[in-house]
């Protein structure tokens, strides 16, 4: 795509030709292949005891001029992890199971962790019909494009998963600047997204005097500014970003009546999180108060924090001592899907460094090495799950 | 439109419809009506003793969720002028002409002025094929969507033009709070376009540290602030405005990596003009140097400021009188079709008060008596300059 990276939009032909060929690694692997009603791709070895299941991967979706490990990685190490556990050590005793889920970012759509969502039981009512492109296209319809049935979302719900591991790359630097080389996740940070609309007063660019003016993205300007400054000031890990903007009427000759955008705030800390996401929306109510403007801050996602299973983390610790590392405990301000599947599994994530912290970009890059580290202790740690006596 | 107000962009549907109103009112007046090679509209009475013609008019597109007025009352108030002198006065002696210029505002494709331009001759080379709207369609592709022949551009040039009288809206607030209620514009402010490109670091917006960030949007947000100080500072009637703004890759969880924007900095005198072009440029250059960012200024437009014709002032100054006003004299912010017609006849322009200096918005207005004081006036002046003995 211009400016390099990949960009696999949910139920887009990129995604459909990676949904395949992650079907046809499964397929070679002689796992048993399905797609789920919302586009997961599943790949399972049934297990000699039965019960509920162990499920490895990740999300094969990107962010637009995204690199080539966030989702992916998880998706390649769980077919590498499972085929070669089977290869090895034959049938498991419990069901083994790789997805390819096939959405998290919200790159293509008004919403994310869409698959996830749908395994844990997570999709509201009208949501397939309401959210919408940047085209206008539904859910739905985008879904019939790809020879899905929009109507039957809600047989991708499984109950039957015992524990969810994931492999993702951390898309931080601690791991690459202050090391080991593999982490432990124990909570994800909660998202708060805050959807502002600024509102002053457009004018001619060239006739309206400066001091008469009710700028409105001058407004938002110094809002972005504060609300960057809020997040310095309460520290890691707190963020606030602002990650798109728009202007109307946004003409080169006219001062800007309204300007849009949209915080991303996190925390791992709950209180914490609530209290970073008081003080961006009172940095937004005072800037324009100041500059005789209206502000609209609306909560448009409030995702909380989330613990991942403290026993399968002991699982990944002795999986990653196993290959010689020593794990670092970490919370990710990055969302998961790992943190939807929390509430149908026990569910656990492993993180490999990302060099220079570099991601959702063309550059993000992990060392080989590293990559071959952390899929050696996700088969290690599947192995302890799935071929228990 | 949604928002309000009115979108006549060049040939466009509501562009062709107000068009085909204006060549129907020009021939319910008895003129000879024609469309020139670029869709200008022409209504001509010829005079008893030929020579140089004597033109007024304005612009008949519109920005984007635009007012009733701007271009719109020089037209209108053309044709109700000259309609009234040949209904009054007969056959001038002089060649009497109104126009309703295609385009002036540059709201639909990256180009302004087009219709003012083509009379005068100052279209450049390849510019039909090259200029393009947001869409990708180039103008010749839009001329021809109207029955029009982007290689007969060089038609439309007039060589036999003597005066061209242009009665706008003053689109400032001075007029209306300030008084009289007309007044007589002497030179029309240079315009520079600076398209500002500033290049950071696209990152993931919940794992990248606050510290560690180039966020490209935040670069923007401290220049746009930056660029309307150094303006205030300057004082009237500098004025620096950053009316678009667009970031990439325009997702809520990355941190912006690249953002651009352009600034449209005006002054009328030339000296003080390139102080502004210089001091705003620097100000992005110190703010990207602070925070580690890129910034590329390049400046694609550059209009020197234009005297308008001290001769056609002096008319249009006894005709206010004759309305019993005596007008103030004016520098334009706004940039007119008279500043590119000055090139090729002697040129002037009257202004009327705007309501609250309120203009390229749907609340841009003019009261009914002051719209009718100069219609009056502009009668005045084109029967002074037409019916000489």
């Amino acid at each position: 795509m211009p400016g390099g990276g990949c960009y696999r939009a949910l139920y887009s032909p990129a995604w459909s030709a990676a949904s395949e060929l992650v079907a046809a690694w499964l397929k070679e692997a002689g796992l048993l292949v399905r797609r789920d009603a919302v586009g997961n791709v599943w790949g399972r070895v049934e297990g000699s005891r039965g019960g509920r299941a162990i499920v490895t991967g990740s999300h094969i979706d990107t962010v637009r001029g995204g690199g080539a490990l966030d989702g992916a990685l998880g998706v390649v190490a769980a077919v590498e992890a499972v085929a070669s556990l089977v290869a090895s050590y034959g049938r498991p005793t419990r069901i083994l199971e790789c997805v390819a889920i096939c959405e998290e970012e919200g790159s293509r759509f008004n919403t994310n962790l869409w698959g996830a969502r749908a395994i844990a039981d997570r999709i509201e009512p009208g949501e397939v019909e309401r959210v919408r492109d940047g085209d206008g296209t539904s859910l739905a319809d985008a879904m019939r494009a790809v020879g899905l049935d929009p109507a039957g979302v809600a047989g991708a719900v499984r109950r039957d998963i015992d524990a969810f591991l994931e492999l993702h790359i951390e898309q931080g630097p601690i791991l690459d600047e202050q090391g080991p080389r593999l982490g432990v996740v124990t909570a994800i940070a909660g998202t708060a997204h805050l959807e502002v609309t600024v509102r002053g007063q457009p004018d001619h660019a060239g006739a309206m005097a400066m001091t008469r003016r009710r700028d409105a993205l001058l407004g938002a300007s110094a809002m972005a500014l504060a609300i960057a400054e809020v997040a310095v000031r309460m520290g890691h890990p707190a963020v606030a970003t602002v990650g798109t903007i728009v202007v109307e009427p946004a003409q080169v000759n006219v001062v800007p009546g309204v300007a849009r955008f949209v915080i991303d705030a996190r925390h791992s800390d709950p209180a914490a999180r609530a209290d970073l996401v008081n003080e961006v929306t009172n940095a937004c109510k005072v800037i324009a108060r100041e500059r005789g403007l209206d502000v609209d801050v609306r909560a448009v996602r409030d995702r909380p924090p989330v613990r991942l299973d403290p026993r399968i983390a002991e699982v990944l610790r002795r999986a990653c001592a196993a290959a010689g590392v020593a794990p670092r405990d970490m919370t990710s301000g990055a969302g998961h899907d790992a943190q939807v599947l929390a509430a149908a599994a026990h569910a656990g994530m492993l993180f490999v460094p990302s060099i220079g912290g570099r991601s959702h970009c063309p550059d993000e890059a992990t060392a080989a090495e590293d990559v071959i580290l952390g899929a050696r202790a996700l088969a290690t740690a599947l192995r302890e799950l799935s071929y228990q006596s």
